[in-house]
């Protein structure tokens, strides 16, 4: 069988980097393009860890290009950069995942949050990813709205338990530091993350908005959702709790493993969850106990796979009638 | 002046370490006695770190040696061990501050959650050494039980909010490996804490109870709380969120700013909390936000210092007429 | 074609959950038999992360057993229970690669650093599977001794410069914590890691013995090798500093560059070798540089990957006449 | 007796901080002026830490200003900057305790590894601060270069066995990344030094000169100093290796036990040292071994106390005539 050709726009970020290490082993795409702002002409120049993988040359993104050799494209770019980019690669007909947050939220709280959308008509058709609840529109779609990895966390755990919740959620988000990304920033400073704990934009995070909009979406109900992201001393890995107080009891490990019974990548943790035991796969493992009427759920994923790269080559599956799990890592 | 002879009892674990290490430089105590149970028969042995600072020797403890040369005594032993020791050396007259949790729970708290209690008799005069909240009775106590590392950090943030509480609380805590002591453990080893992040023993944590009878003792409100433990990777430091729907809308940062206008050891802070600011000190730090009426408080401490020695060592200055600040780090 | 049934014995530790998940991704070999003495029952039990992958049952080690089902066996074992299994599974005609020290070295230095030989037979053709200075021998071999981490990234530095050197070599090596076990010890408490570097067994630690011997038997010179073996505060992961005077001025580059020129997983590095490059894979990387002719050698590996277990798979695939890199992880 | 006023010239960085520290606790100094040039007017602004603790005015440095007010000047400067203001505050009259690399080298090296030297002429009579080799001249000295970091742990590990060195010295150095200071770089990048260790300017880094240079000065003997100095992934701390072979046969504690007979911050460890064991501390711990005339020393500083700022405050002690250990943190 011909492999279907895929390109990576923005390879030099986590996310690239780790789109670029699935894709290689991928038993049903191969990279024919990727695409980067660098000072380094070749992929292994730019990631050392690819010396003898691969020394695939480097040049700014063209859309023509790409969709030239591509019959899908990832984007990993900045947002605003990224719906530029999109909308002139779906003209030219090929189909495109997008990790960066410019399609997965309405215009209205796109433009709230973020500023000015550039492509408000791809944004109308746009999937968004998280293919629990939204496989067979993943299926038909040409722009997939690649999910973020604190609303992926914290919805995969929230989702569950929306029919019994009227009141506040609050959720309490611990992300690695590669979340941050390969930028600079005094939040990356060795010497202020290492035994440092700290919050960051309390109840201001724009993910924030896109957990409350998903719930809507897919769970057809108004929470307030209140959302505290940290950032803690390890470089991938991210651990979730959500409280809710509920308008009755419940069992929640048997809710939600009937909610999620076919669904391979998620796990249903009888004690409790912890991040290394998801670490470089795809798995979102969760755990959930009551007290009374007070619900905590626990979720973990890997950031950069299941919250990013991961789950965009699961949408990648599914998009071409491929087995969903096909090349997508399960074992760390 | 002369010095007041104290001893410490369990000087081997990271909370006799660190209560060594404060009075080893306070200008008004004089370390007289300590003791352990181990195989080295001097401090230096023991903890190198201490070496050409003293070779006092190490015996396992007497309760009556300790007494004829002491006139207060630190505990930091195991509960059950404690109350043994404690009951012994008050009727030998000497003032105790115990570290464990043996002393800190009503009877029948006490008793449901941790044993049969063996000193019936002076824990019902025994006061809850959190500063803030029982300055005068610290001053005139004999028997003080030195509050919980959690307990701590939760009821400094909690408790200023309680009057506008009505349900149910939710904290959200992270500790430093320390806390769980010296003692070998799966909990403690590195391959498992390091680049992981998870809770443990998730409403069922036995310093949860501590905090509720808290706050109805020093609150007079019956609030649920639903406790949350983490093990995070660094070794000194804790980090509690607090999150609650408060029944009206308020300034958090005033009311911080008000309830604690005199309070030496607590920072009020505009923007947020981090465990690196208050590590090796006795501060708590704490900053609070709303959004409409729900709440989210965040507190910081060493979990060591202000969590344990520290604390114990304000407790001290106390007792004995001292200006409650003598020998207390406040730089890290 | 059908897959070759191997087993692995001692499924419990770090090396043996590595083998595991390199072996069932592997393309030629299929997991036939694992064991462990452990209260689990099934792999995903002791083994969390292995949830939704496996449930194979675990039982006692059973040589009959193991070598009914299996073609080829990896030994997890501590040392001298190895060589007590070897010696019955290679009775029974399975093949046999071995991951503990028991069959690494010579009768007299093994007895002169660990204790009594139990099986001189069969120690007399194992082979050092150090697959760049073996490959021929381990086609032929049915006994693999696996190199020790330490050695594997000391001799890949060292073996290329011996023609130069008469001196001593001292040899500085930086290991992350996994290497010293599951097991707990003060060695791997979290406090005592985190934020620490120390030696331990400096000069006497037993794989400077498997360092020196090997240098006899692939460089036929005898050096004075003096090791120094450091633990780090990271998981996984090794990083090796070589140093000795040679007896003339060389080109290190050019020289490691003509000397690894067709081995698939040793990386010469221009500028310097770090752990992270390495991680999850099978490759050492190794720089040099000199001045005057005073030698710095420095060799990255993964301690779990390259200095255990993706080693001992290599092997295997040599074994079996396999193209070597079968199921090798080459990106981390 | 009214304490001596000093003042801090770069109180923005790690040491500028750790000497606030230091000297806002110390019983004869006291801080009477601090600069930075930042956004912050306010020390407590520029570190959050310092809140409560102090809020003096920041201001860009003015020499006129610091020499009118101060008796002695720390300058935690960058280097070149630095000599332009040490320069203009030794003419005033002021004391100057340099924490750059601008006096510690003769010129010829200087010049050759640096650049242009500013200030030849207070550089002939520059006192090198390293306190057991310079005791008597720091007494009368008006300008002191404190030691780098990297240099007071190789020297003080070296001297003592410098007598018995002909040839080429090997030192691999291990340093947590607050030496590599504030400002934002890829070698402090969170994700690219957590989980990992590598080496940086090998053979090539300032320091190494420093080292040769002080060998020659103090110990009068021209050795070749091989210098590696790697980062490692802690906050605080360094540990050096020396290797050489010696031209006889040693007991090394038992030099370096004579040595340091007296030194009241040297400590001869018997088994190994560390880090933790020296953190926050003035301590320089030893160890050494021998294997026939190869030796091994091993020395551990806190980076940034002995490294920097503690020992700066020693060498002020001694030209005041203090105490030397006066306000000397020893407990870490």
């Amino acid at each position: 069988m011909k492999k279907i050709p895929v390109g990576i726009i923005g390879v030099g970020g986590y996310t690239g980097l780790e789109l670029f290490k699935i894709l290689s082993k991928h038993p049903y795409f191969t990279i024919a393009y990727v695409a980067n702002t660098s000072a380094q002409d070749r992929i292994d120049a730019l990631h050392p860890s690819l010396t003898k993988i691969s020394s695939m040359p480097l040049s700014p993104a063209d859309p023509k290009k790409a969709a030239g050799l591509c019959e899908l494209l990832f984007l990993a770019l900045p947002h605003q950069e990224s719906m530029q980019f999109a909308k002139e690669a779906l003209e030219l007909g090929t189909k495109v995942i997008d990790l960066s947050a410019d399609y997965r939220l309405s215009k209205e709280h796109y433009e709230a949050n973020y500023c000015t959308h550039k492509d408000p008509k791809n944004l109308e058709h746009a999937v968004y990813g998280l293919v629990e609840y939204q496989r067979e529109a993943i299926k038909n779609a040409s722009l997939i709205a690649n999910p973020g990895c604190y609303p992926t966390a914290s919805l995969l755990g929230l989702l569950p338990f929306l029919p019994y919740m009227d009141s506040s959620v609050f959720i309490d988000a611990k992300s690695g530091v590669s979340g941050a990304g390969k930028k600079l920033s005094p939040n990356t400073h060795y010497p202020l993350i290492n035994e440092n704990i700290f919050s960051y934009q309390p109840l201001k995070h724009r993910h924030q908005i896109e957990i409350a909009e998903k719930c809507q979406t897919f769970g057809h109900k108004d929470v307030k959702i209140n959302f505290i992201p940290h950032l803690t001393p390890l470089t991938q890995g991210m651990l979730v709790s959500i409280f809710a107080t509920l308008h009755t009891e419940i069992n929640p490990l048997s809710i939600l493993q009937e909610h999620y019974a076919n669904e391979p990548c998620i796990r249903i943790r009888e004690h409790s969850t912890d991040v290394l035991s998801v670490r470089g796969t795809n798995f979102c493992d969760i755990y959930a106990q009551t007290s009374g009427r007070d619900l905590y759920v626990c979720t973990s994923i890997d950031n950069l796979m299941r919250g990013a790269s991961s789950q965009a080559v699961v949408n990648a599956n599914l998009m071409f009638g491929l087995d969903e799990l096909s090349g997508i890592p399960l074992l760390g």
